[in-house]
Formats: C-alpha cells, structure tokens, sequence
C-alpha cells in the first residue's frame, strides 16, 4: 500500500471500538465488527463482509442472515470462528456452539447468544471497496431476559474490548424490559 | 407505532454500544452514532442522518463532512450540541468549540477534537429508511498525538458510555504511532 493510503488509514485505525457480532448464514458462522443499524423503520441493520468469504456468497444465495450477540465469556470461539473458513470446517462444532433453527429464516441462530436477529437482505450497497455492505430487515428478534449490553463485546482493528461504564443514561434493565 | 415494529425495534434497542462523533459541515456541528468505516481501501466512513436535519441540507449541496472524534470530556458540548438546531444556533459559540478551516475541505473541523477526518462524498445510500447514510472518502486526517482510543465517548440509544477496557490486543500507542 502506498504512503498515502497508509495515512489516511490512520483514520480508520483511530476509531474508538464497535461491537463484534456473529453473522450466521445457513449452517456456517462469520465474525464481523463491521454492523451497525441501517434504518429505525422499519427496524434494520446492515452488515459489511468481504467477497472472498464463504458468508459473502451464501448471503448473496440465501437472501437472509442473523445477527447473534455474544457475551465476552465468548471470546474463545470468536477466536475459533475468526480463525476458520466455513468452507472447510463446521464452525459449530468447532467452536461448541448450537445451531438453532430459525423463527423466520431458514438459516441457524447460534443458541449460546443472548440476542438473535433474524433479517431478510432489502438491499445490498453497490458501491465499490474492500467490503459490500447488505442491508437486512429484522423480521424476529430473540433477546434473553437476562441479556444486558454489559455483556456484549467490543472489537476494532487490534483490540478486543468490554462494552464500557456507563457515564449517563438508564439502565440496561429499563431499556430492555 | 404497531406492536410489532415495537417488537422488532427491541433487537435495535439491544444493540451494545457505538462511537459518538461530531459531524460539521460548512459551519454547523451535528451529533451522530450513526457512525461507521465503510471500506478499508480507499478508507472510507459512512454516516447516517435524517432528511428533517440541518446537516443533510448541507451535506446534500456541498458533498463533503468531516467526522471530528470528541473526547469523553466533552459531554456537555455534545449534549449542547445535539439539542440545538444549526438552522437557528450557532453551535460552536454555544458549546464554546472552535472551528477551524479544513486542509482539503471548505467546511470547518473542531480544533479541540483530537481526530478530524475530511470526507468528500462518493456515494449516497438509496435505500429507503430513517436515515439517508452518506459514503465519504477520508482525504485528509489529523490525530493529536496524544489520542488514545480510550479518549473517546461511546452511545447507543438511552447511554453515554465510556470506551471499554481492552480484554485484548495492542496498546493504542502501539497502533496509533
């Protein structure tokens, strides 16, 4: 990469943290910090995945895929997710995770997340770069009554992170009952 | 709203937590979360903004922003910030920061933000939804020697957050030299 790419990716490289997610599609499971919500109406969000992934074609396929929030007791199989190519290997048994048929799509919802999002892909972005971005309507959603946002994990190019202390707001308790 | 986007919009509101930035454009300031890269070559950032908003007025007739990244210090200028309209306010003199020319854009960056990333704009969401999300190229970077990713100020959707404790990874000294 040039000079010049390389300062401008400190740009990128300065961004604080995001949440890290499992995207599962079919039977297979990638990790990917790239999310965020797309729209609040209706309730969507929108993934980023690259196009040499297993996940980038059965999403391409399928038309659908969930979002699973992991607790960061879960690091270790996001490390096993992350290291693993679904083409090869079957990530659930790998990484001791439970495939869970969906309400809504045909595709599995990791059992052991807290939070399940089941999403139809509306649209998908067309313009070029290093990652395509499907934006999916969230069509079921699964939430352990026992789920805070404490519990989730962070991650942003070199770090993994703890969801951090709250400094203003209400309660994870209040906001998710 | 029905039950059901009531229903779904629970999977939005279980979201963990993203980066807070200030998005300026010409000579206004706007508070954002919906804040994300977009690709990694060219680094690329997206930002998602209501059409009732001052700033997409601005962003629509000028095609640039840029994303200055606060520090958790800052609160109460966020705050000030995200409750004023740049249509009637002048929200640098309330929230007492300073604007200061950009390098490669004609809008103003804040001179107390340690990151200032200048974006032009190459792409514009089209996709109905709350918001319209703006594809910019990062053109230019700036990053106070003394940031840390620490520094900065996390929300979602009810919570200010600070950025969490690093569980793993490099040291943001290491990957911000």
């Amino acid at each position: 990469m040039s000079d010049r790419h390389n300062d401008l990716f400190r740009g990128i490289m300065a961004l604080p943290s995001f949440p890290v997610v499992f995207v599962t599609v079919e039977r297979n499971i990638m990790v990917a910090a790239a999310f965020h919500f797309y729209s609040f109406d209706p309730p969507s969000v929108m993934v980023g995945i690259k196009p040499d992934k297993h996940s980038y074609s059965l999403i391409s396929k399928t038309g659908e895929f969930a979002i699973n929030i992991p607790t960061k007791s879960q690091l270790d199989k996001i490390r096993i997710c992350g290291s693993l190519s679904g083409r090869d290997e079957d990530k659930y048994a790998r990484a001791s995770l439970t495939p869970s048929k969906g309400q809504i799509i045909d595709s599995y919802v990791i059992k052991e997340c807290p939070v399940n999002l089941e999403c139809k892909v509306v649209h998908q972005i067309e313009y070029p770069g290093t990652h395509v971005w499907f934006v999916g309507e969230i069509r079921a959603v699964c939430i352990d009554d026992n789920y805070r946002r404490d519990d989730a994990l962070m991650f942003w190019l070199g770090q993994f992170r703890s969801v951090g202390a709250m400094i203003e707001g209400s309660s994870d308790q209040e906001l998710l009952r």
